[in-house]
Order: C-alpha cells, then sequence, then structure tokens
C-alpha cells in the first residue's frame, strides 16, 4: 500500500513513527523492506535563515524522529543536544538569541546551506541529510521553491509582518496575529515527485499536524491540493476537547477566524478534500458535512497507542476507498 | 612607545603576551590604559574557507590568547572547546575531517563569514570580533585580499599544490614540499591602517613565529616590507639549536632552501630588514652580516620568562634606534 502523508513538525512525526509501526516498515535498517511505502509531504513554511544557515524544522523533525535522532522530551532538535555555538553567537551580540540552534543541529544545517549554495535543490538537498538518517519514509520538502510563513501581527495598534519562527518561538504565538501569509506559495510549485506520489497514492493520510501552519501550508502550493482532493483522504484532528494536544494550534486557527473544534477544522479543511476525519472521544459529537466522522482516543501517548491510531485512520482510509471505488 | 609587530599564530600569539606584559599594556580590561601601544599585523596567509565558513587561524590565535579565550594546552583554539560539529559534519560524510573545527570557534567563523557575505572587509570584521576579545592590542589583518599559501608537494615523482592547513593539519607537514607559494599576494595590498601603524611606530618586532609562512607572508604584501625597512626591526629567533622550538618551521625552510639555524634565518629575512636579532644561548655564536645579533634564553616557558625575551627585545631595539637616530 502506498500512503501520502502531509506533515509538519512534532505531531506528524510522531503519528508518522507509528504509521510506519502500522505499515511493517522498518526503520532505520534499510534491509527491512516493506511492501508498504509512505511518502512525507514535509512542510517548509517555518523554514527561516539564521546566521547563514538555512533551517528546515519541520524536515529536520521528520528525520530525526523517524531515524532515530530526535530529542524524545523536547520533540524537536537532537538527542543529547548541546548549544555551544549558539551561547557563543549571542556572546558575540548576534541576533536573535530565541532560536534553540542546537551543535548537531547546526551541522545539518551547515550541510544544507552548503548544498544549497551549490546549487542543487531542496529536494536534492534532503534526500541528501537522509541518506545518513534512513527514516524509513521517503521525505520531500512540499516545494524547492522559497515559501516562508509569515505572521501579521498588532502591537499597540500598528501591524506588521513577521517569521513564523519569530512570532512562534520568540512570542510563544501570544502576540494576537491578525492574519498568517504564506510568503511565495502563490508562485511554487510542487517539489520534483509529490504530484507523482500523490497520483500513485492508494491512501493519503493527515496527521494531528496543525492545520494551519503545517497542513495548510502544504495545501496552499498550487496543485497539491486538486491532487490530493482526488485521492481518499483521512485525517486525524490535532484537537482534542477544544483544545490543540500539543502547541499553539489554537492561536493560528483564532488568526484564520476557525474555531479550535474538531470538527470546525474539518469543515475548514472541507468535505472537496477530506473524505474521514478521526476525533477523541471527547468529541465524539462532533460533525462536518460530507465528512465522515470518527471517534477514538487519540492522545499520542505512547508507540502503541500511537500506532493504535495510525492503524485506526488506515482502516477508515480503506473502508472509505472501497466505498468509493465500488459507488463509483 | 608604538610597536608593530607581524605576527603569526601560537608563537606569535605568546610572545604578544610577554611584551604586553612589559609594557604594562593590561588585558581584557579596557580600562588599563597604557601610553604604549601595539599594532598586530596578522598573517591570512593561512586562511581557509570550510564548509562555506571562512576561518582566519592566526587572527583567531591572537585573538584568543591576548583576549583570554585559549586552550592554552593545545596552543589554538577556545578553552573549554567541544567538537560536536566537526563530528557531525564527518558523520554526513563531509570532507575534509582533518581541519579542528570546535564549536564554540564555528561560532566565530559564522559571525565572521555573516560579515563578510555581508560586504564587510576582513579589517572591519576583525574589529568587531575584538570588540568582544578585547585582545589590548590593535589586531589588523596584512591584507584585506585573498592571500593563501599554496605548498607545492611531491607524491610519487607527481607534483601538485595544497592549500598550507592541509599539508600542515593533514599531512603534519610530513610530505616533502617543493615550494610554498602566496597565492594572490603580488595583486594584494596592505589593510587599511597597515602602513600608517609601521609609520607611527617607533619600533618592529618580528616574534618568534615561522618565517616563512607567518612572518614570510606579512612580508609579501606588496609595501609592507618597504615600510618596516625603513624602521628599526628586531627580531626573536624561531629557531633553537637548529630545530624550530615549535611547529614544524625546518620543513618549511627546507622547501625554500634556507638552512633550519637561527643565523641563516636572519640572513634570509635580511639585513635590509633586520636591524637586531635575538638567539638562544645555545646559538650564541651566530651570526648574521649586517645585524646585531645577541644572544639570550629564549624559551617562552612561562609568562615571566616570555616577558624577559620581549623586554630583551624591546631594549635591543631602542638602543639600536638610539644608535641610528644617532648616527643619522
Amino acid at each position: 500500500m502506498r500512503i501520502v502523508v502531509p506533515a509538519g513538525g512534532i505531531g506528524g512525526a510522531r503519528f508518522l513513527r507509528g504509521l510506519k509501526a502500522a505499515l511493517g516498515i522498518g526503520s532505520p535498517a534499510p534491509e527491512e523492506q516493506s511492501t508498504n511505502a509512505i511518502t512525507v509531504i514535509g512542510n517548509t513554511g517555518d523554514d527561516i535563515t539564521l546566521f547563514g544557515l538555512r533551517i528546515c524544522p519541520d524536515l529536520d523533525t521528520v528525520m530525526y524522529t523517524l531515524g532515530g535522532g530526535i530529542d524524545e522530551e523536547r520533540g524537536w532538535g537532537r538527542t543529547g543536544e548541546t548549544f555551544t555555538v549558539k551561547e557563543e553567537l549571542a556572546a558575540y551580540g548576534m541576533r536573535p538569541t530565541w532560536f534553540g540552534l542546537g551543535d548537531r543541529d547546526t551541522a545539518t544545517h551547515i550541510v544544507r546551506s552548503q548544498m544549497l549554495a551549490a546549487g542543487y535543490p531542496l529536494s536534492a538537498v534532503t534526500e541528501a541529510l537522509c541518506d545518513r538518517w534512513r527514516p524509513g519514509v521517503r521525505l520531500l520538502p512540499m516545494t524547492d521553491d522559497r515559501v516562508e510563513t509569515h505572521v501579521v501581527v498588532e502591537e499597540d495598534g500598528a501591524r506588521r509582518a513577521i517569521h513564523f519562527q519569530e512570532w512562534w518561538i520568540k512570542h510563544r504565538a501570544a502576540l494576537p496575529a491578525r492574519s498568517i501569509v504564506s510568503m511565495g506559495a502563490e508562485d511554487s510549485a510542487p517539489a520534483p515527485g509529490v504530484l507523482e506520489a500523490i497520483a500513485e497514492a492508494d491512501l493519503v493520510v493527515l496527521p494531528p499536524s496543525n492545520p494551519v501552519v503545517s497542513v495548510g501550508s502544504v495545501l496552499g502550493v498550487p496543485g497539491i491540493r486538486e491532487a490530493l482532493a482526488a485521492k481518499t483522504v483521512v485525517g486525524v484532528s490535532p484537537i482534542i476537547g477544544g483544545a490543540p494536544v500539543r502547541g499553539m494550534a489554537d492561536a493560528c486557527l483564532d488568526a484564520i477566524g476557525v474555531e479550535t473544534d474538531a470538527g470546525a477544522v474539518a469543515a475548514h479543511l472541507g468535505a472537496d478534500l477530506l473524505d474521514g476525519w478521526l476525533v477523541d472521544e471527547a468529541d465524539a459529537g462532533a460533525e462536518a458535512e460530507g465528512i465522515e466522522v470518527r471517534s477514538r482516543p487519540l492522545y499520542m501517548s505512547d508507540p502503541a497507542a500511537t500506532e493504535a491510531i495510525a492503524r485506526a485512520a488506515l482502516d477508515l482510509g480503506l473502508e472509505l476507498a472501497g466505498r468509493r471505488g465500488g459507488g463509483g
């Protein structure tokens, strides 16, 4: 079975680990073959250039998580990470100081920046980095073009646009956001392999990633949403009981005028795209017109629970695909 | 008194620490003022770009040593240094792996590379870095132009030119060198402030730096040698008893056909440039035509010994300057 997963950072990466387990895909040992295959379309809207280094937080989180290098507690960055370079840059007076630039991580950014400077597209760079990490999935950036999520914030009555990372990390999403803009999205194209992977997919699964700045950014690349919509698409709600499971997705939903509610998020994603939607038992009554909503426990509390959620998403997907196939 | 010191790495930096002490120049506290001032003309021929980072080993060694950040045991790099970035780059298969890229050091290179990329000349970058380190001297690169020392080596009968750092670090200078070339030197110009500092100097002191690839590189920038030669110049021999005190200067001297001998090095530097030359007691009989040679203990075994050597160099310089001044 071929699955396509548009994914953001921590939530997406953890769900993918469960999905791999559910599909019997080993990692990182490449010899563990499976007839199942996952292609991840990674969000690159969070990417940022700091200190001359091109940083792709979501791609790295997926790569490290699936490749065994993630800091499990933080959910981002490398296990056993140190922050010497960051401290030294601050000692030189370099700004910003709010970004969590780890030493191990810095090497990843140096390799990426060097390859980009040499002319390789991000998709080729990501493939090269994955040569080391062997995440057990095919990890594609959503685009090789530069798309950056900016947030229009209001302070003292004045509005200005800041990079998503500044809003998310420096301001902990606490600065009121008036809108969220995917800069460059209109003129971007899907990275090589993205549309092909979708076309060949048996199923598309939306993990419990941030629906606005993760999944939303991927959907914002012209051509991707349409291609996905032609497939059977099931999603896992990142909202449980009116609050994000992790992160500050509520602030993002507020900014675009969508209620922080499992059903509202499904409706926002749209019945044209979404065929099935898993919500937590706390949201058992949630509905979204034209979308098959099922409830089950959705907390990814441990690997077994996460695998069970992934299996439920697959089951729902296959059921809906069969119905769709049967009904023409 | 205003002193100009053309300097390389470890030997030059340690001597400078003694010279500062001899002149009563405090460091790193800027409030400790002295009527004496040292301008260092730093060798940049060892500079190299690795992993997109511009690395200036000699400038950094001087800056860290005088600013209190040097690893005293190694003589280069930062105290308490770690090598995570280097190990991670190697894990990605990045080459070369032989360069000692420390994590703390990496931040220095990032700041420098960023400023250079923004258009600042190396002299301005060095000044900005010294804002943090407050070395107590004015540290100028010999040039803002790109000059790189390459070594023509012979292996299996075939000759090729490699960067000095590759020869020095990877091959420990053990690969037979046929010649040493200062690439770009002919078309380089002294950095802003270099000729002015020399013109205003009361004395020029050559520290026990490598005479070929450190002092020699500085002298290779058009205009610097002539400007220095117009001044009273005294030097401290880096060769004691027919061997370099530290490093592999003998391999460099071999490559240019100069004997590894205190007197021979003075003669190589030239009587047009050099007025006085301190040699160790082991070389008490050394002579160089037209150069006043004095012998005394020259091992920089501790700060007090180093200060005494610097004081002896100053005394010799002042004596020769007085004689010169008196004699017209």
